[in-house]
């Protein structure tokens, strides 16, 4: 295993940060990382925040769901899909041309370019020792955040990102077996039921070390809780009305 | 810069590939990396299918605009954003609750789980010296090609990643300059226009260098074609019989 995966595979999500600051060079040179990231047709169709400023960080911690790390963390980073930019530098140039800008194509476009950029800023800031938390608790109150953040129309936050220099040391969850996600020249129905039966046992076990014996629900237990909340039920809304998938 | 941030700087995407094979150790290594990326609530709402039949590459370098290197490449990926298998495996644990996993909510969970999953998997492969390029042309005819893969309901090809040894050393791609993708404590409108003046001119100076003077066009004009076209339109629909975003 070479440096690169050995880190990849060392990923643990971070949630508790030293008093230290993220320096300015430090931001940049993971910004910069991030934007080397593929994106589709070159358009570059995001926009990420950084959140600095303490009374904003409070702001956004409690529209998140009051998780204190976003409000200890020295620089919360908010990535956006953004569609707005390539609409207003067009504009100019469409000489009379409907623009599809809006249509759920670009809309996963986007999305996908923000997740591109900010995994690949989370692989830089690791790089530097620094850790990191994605937070998709931003789409709680999506619409009061956006407001909070001046975004404009055909932007949204996809997730937030918690910058810092790491204050805990937690453990690296298992994921599933590879040959569960892994397919080969087609979509195996086979590969469902028999490795998440092995990654529910191995979860077990891994809740009930790191509980002291007093959690040891199965994966797909957990997953069904999941799937039974009704959880942001106002996406779809709210993205229509910030102009996206129109067609 | 460390030698991480400089693996990522010194991505290009890979168009051409030596008639050398992706081992499976190598495979298993890129796909058990990308399994660490993060991932919404440990959801890992994504699959990825590994291509290397060649007739079955070929079907899918037709489905996806006739793009050669899709056949040429030893290991074409398709990456794709999975709730069937969640849908699958909780069945039995819902107790009569209602499932939200076709909530808008949870499209963008799978489609951004398999975008930060892939991003890890391009990082690794090219710290093992191997070349990507991701393919969004495999959305061109994504019903036909998602038969041709037996994807099920509730999955989608979200995009298609060529591997293989670099046959080739393009140049790299300049980006947008950073403070037009990076806000501070807020949306800042005023990033946008001169920033993209800038890098208007450092597309044109690029294009024109490449294509020996030939080719010159600004960022904002291309970006301006290409939102004109009426690409992929049926996204929604397909989505849509495919059980996503019903809520």
């Amino acid at each position: 295993m070479n440096e690169v995966i050995s880190l990849i595979k060392n990923h643990r999500s971070i949630r508790k940060f030293k008093n230290e600051p993220v320096t300015e060079q430090q931001l940049n040179e993971i910004i910069s990382a991030a934007q080397c990231a593929s994106t589709s047709s070159n358009v570059q169709a995001y926009s990420v925040i950084a959140a600095t400023d303490p009374a904003l960080k409070k702001q956004l911690a409690e529209l998140a769901g009051n998780q204190a790390y976003i409000e200890e963390c020295p620089v919360f980073l908010i990535w956006c899909a953004d569609l707005h930019r390539l609409d207003q530098v067009t504009a100019g140039h469409m000489a009379g041309r409907e623009s599809y800008v809006d249509s759920t194509e670009n809309f996963i476009v986007a999305t996908v370019d923000a997740a591109l950029a900010a995994q690949t800023a989370a692989v830089a800031a690791e790089s530097l020792g620094l850790g990191i938390v994605y937070i998709g608790g931003i789409r709680n109150r999506i619409a009061e955040l956006s407001e909070l953040l001046n975004l404009p129309e055909l932007v949204y936050p996809v997730f937030g990102m918690c910058l810092g220099v790491p204050d805990q040391e937690p453990g690296i969850r298992p994921r599933l077996p590879v040959e569960a996600v892994l397919h080969r020249n087609g979509y195996n129905e086979e590969r469902i039921q028999e490795p998440v039966q092995a990654y529910d046992q191995t979860m077990q076990r891994y809740l009930s070390e790191r509980t002291g014996g007093k959690r040891d629900t199965p994966w797909s237990q957990i997953m069904a809780d999941r799937l039974a909340e009704p959880i942001r039920l106002h996406m779809r809304e709210f993205l229509s009305g910030k102009g996206f998938m129109k067609k």
